[in-house]
């Protein structure tokens, strides 16, 4: 069904029977691939048999694929998926007007679920895998609460046991967080925490620090490894991550297609790359063979800017350096972003797949201070109707500049975003935001240098 | 275009061209209207003259309304509706699987906007009628937030200044409603407070109260008919606002007729009655018609059973006893419930039309302890994938009633229920249950004497 000469409506919805069947991955379309996965011990590309100690099956095949286009998605992860997608993409007609721009802006709203925000996508699948392995009990980490809640929600769907290790300056800013996770069943517990060896070694070292999305995951992945019948499963950075995420550009794409419409931009928050990376993949491979001319942009904290300031190198994805090694933009496993940075897109790296594409310059990255992007997420919000997330509010932000230089230019283009969720979770951060007490916190090169400090040593 | 031969899907979306274009009245329908409401000096029937210092000219055909059936939405209300509606009637396969009924169980979800819930559809009406009258600030009360959360969206949106009296237990449990209506632009004060002689009055005489939705109503009515150019909103109780909430029984009506489906049973909780009455619209027409039987059911609190041990008399709308006189089924309006109550869902009296025809036996009540309502809510969040609002959690709770009865006699039952809203902002509501530390209220007796004695003597 094509409407190609209708008005085009605030929401274009596909049918249930519209929802993809398979997810996308990019890498076959990819002339240079990502580099490989590396055991941290012997150097050498990881194997299925590596990460079977740490992952679920299911995921490990995902994970190492490199030529299979389209994945089957399990019946039950399309049936749960039913619940809450296919998910709207919007015609952002009062923020145009508001805005006064000729520019066209159309976001993809990933927040109509309860966990309020993209990664119950990815957390369905995952739980369902582990489950069909037989495994009864999960660990994971989260930062701004947004994965945790996800998972959790797929745990008491599916009935498995779930430990959250939820970095500590999250869990103090938003405790409520805690008790929806909790409310589904999860047992959440701040990170570092005195239940892990790697821990208790990091408070030891550092015993007032936050937390950081490393020390969560280096804590999970103990428990995962420790406990019999147990896995660790991770929110964003990994390809399979990316894979399961890719639902959102496929739907994304089909409502285009049922317009005619074809975007000029498209824009995404990126803190390991799940959300961008989903979204972009169909529009990516177009681009990649040659097909459409669309320039993608990567909207990153500037108190955590792995792309625009980060090196492109072998690195650790936890603090514990526990981890197989990924070729990424990173700022060093040592790295820890600063308390005062509100949202999530606290990892210190950035998925292989996206940051291939970057250092390819198939991909732009830019960095905003926190003070700019809730200014933004306030316009939004207001002219829009949804008080989005931190994180998302990064590629309002960017969609924004990019439909006023549209104005200034007087061209008509055709912006496409990633909302990635909703912010009822941050209102902490908004209170400090309404009352100017947000600070806009930027690392020093100095800062920097000690994160790189701890990028391991690695013979290409 | 209809689907009668089609599996049902989990959510059946009307079109953008599908949303009402009007609201329907139901008191055409009626034989026994509601009783007028009364001008509280001379106990006459209030003229559109005597609401004027309070309310919008807009608002105030609507409310004296009694022979138009359907009332034509404005296109600047329904290009607002586009942007969050039609909202989705779900089928809740999910929940029917856990409960192993054989019951089918619909609702109609009304939580997927920033208020989190159904008031919106009337906020938005409100400001919209009050620009067009070139009024420039609003004020109004908000118990549990919903209520005063979808009024600044609708304020913001239409460039309306907005003075929200909050009620200060509310306020204080919820301090992150406040922080989004803050967001929106909004002024929120905690009631009582000292900004108005009648909230001043209502301290001196309970310092220590934690306010009440009657307070909030007489500071909100003060300022408006003190301060030039500005007028009073109220989210519930009065007949407008069932009106504009009447697009949420269309909307269901026609997702319904899509696929050949007859409820058997409806229902909807109340505290004022706006959702219910917006929800049973269309179907309690039918029936008054003879067209269809359905039974509708109205879920309220234990803690505030306006209903179910109410009483029908003429009473005031605010505990300052200023407003007109409502015949409606009571609580008297000095009666406050219990601190430890911790949704909405607190107002003393309900909707006079629905109390009509509660009085008329077309309407069936239910009151439920607390607790209870947050073990419906956890099994449904579980299942569903929605946290769901405390206040909308009463209507699920009867819903599975019905459903384990329906399973007990062997019954194929159709029962459709409104989730009003999401529970995002009622963590810490949650928190207390998850703990065991709710308290079900119910008031006693004599407590409830204390209410009736605040009645006013009306001749009728």
């Amino acid at each position: 069904m094509t409407n190609k000469n209708q008005a085009i409506p605030y929401k274009i919805f596909l049918t249930e029977d519209e929802l993809p069947k398979h997810w996308f991955d990019l890498r076959p379309d990819m002339k240079n691939k990502p580099a490989p996965m590396l055991h941290p011990g012997t150097h050498q590309p990881c194997t299925a048999q590596d990460l079977q100690p740490v992952f679920c099956d299911g995921v490990i095949s995902q994970e190492l694929n490199t030529t299979e286009s389209f994945i089957e998605i399990p019946e039950e992860v399309r049936n749960f998926y039913k619940m809450y997608r296919p998910s709207p993409l919007v015609r952002a007609y009062c923020l145009e007007k508001a805005l006064g721009t000729p520019a066209k802006i159309y976001y993809k709203f990933e927040g109509t679920n309860t966990s309020g925000s993209h990664k119950l996508n990815s957390a369905i699948a995952q739980v369902y895998y582990a489950k069909e392995q037989g495994i009864t009990s999960l660990t994971t980490e989260t930062g701004a609460g947004q994965w945790g809640t996800a998972l959790s929600m797929a745990c008491a769907y599916l009935g498995v046991d779930l430990k959250v290790y939820m970095v500590k300056v999250s869990s103090q800013q938003k405790p409520y967080r805690k008790a929806v996770m909790e409310t589904y069943g999860a047992q959440v517990i701040p990170s570092p925490s005195d239940t892990t060896a790697v821990g208790r070694k990091i408070l030891e070292a550092m015993p007032d620090t936050g937390g950081s999305l490393g020390c969560a995951i280096s804590e999970a992945i103990e428990v995962a490894t420790t406990t019999p019948n147990c896995r660790y499963v991770l929110g964003s950075v990994l390809n399979h991550v990316l894979l399961h995420q890719s639902v959102i550009g496929l739907e994304t794409e089909a409502a285009m297609a049922k317009y005619d419409i074809h975007p000029d931009v498209i824009i995404g928050c990126a803190g390991g790359g799940s959300n961008l990376g989903g979204l972009i993949a169909p529009f990516m491979a177009k681009k990649l063979r040659g097909e459409e001319n669309i320039r993608f942009i990567a909207v990153e904290p500037a108190s955590c800017p792995s792309f625009s300031r980060g090196r492109f190198a072998y690195d650790f994805g936890d603090t514990g350096q526990t981890t197989p090694l990924i070729k990424m933009y990173t700022l060093g496993s040592g790295f820890i972003p600063a308390p005062n940075h509100a949202g999530g897109l606290r990892f210190h790296g950035m998925n292989s797949v996206l940051s291939q594409l970057y250092h390819d310059g198939f991909l732009e990255a830019k960095a905003y201070p926190q003070n700019e992007i809730f200014e933004a997420a306030r316009q939004f919000a207001r002219c829009e109707g949804i008080l989005p997330a931190p994180e998302s509010s990064h590629a309002i932000k960017a969609a924004i500049d990019e439909a006023m230089a549209c104005k200034e230019r007087g061209e008509e283009k055709t912006i496409l975003f990633g909302l990635t969720g909703t912010g009822y979770f941050d209102m902490a951060a908004y209170m400090a935001f309404n009352d100017g007490t947000l600070s806009d916190y930027i690392p020093t090169d100095e800062e920097l240098a000690k994160g790189f400090a701890t990028l391991p040593p690695v013979k290409e």
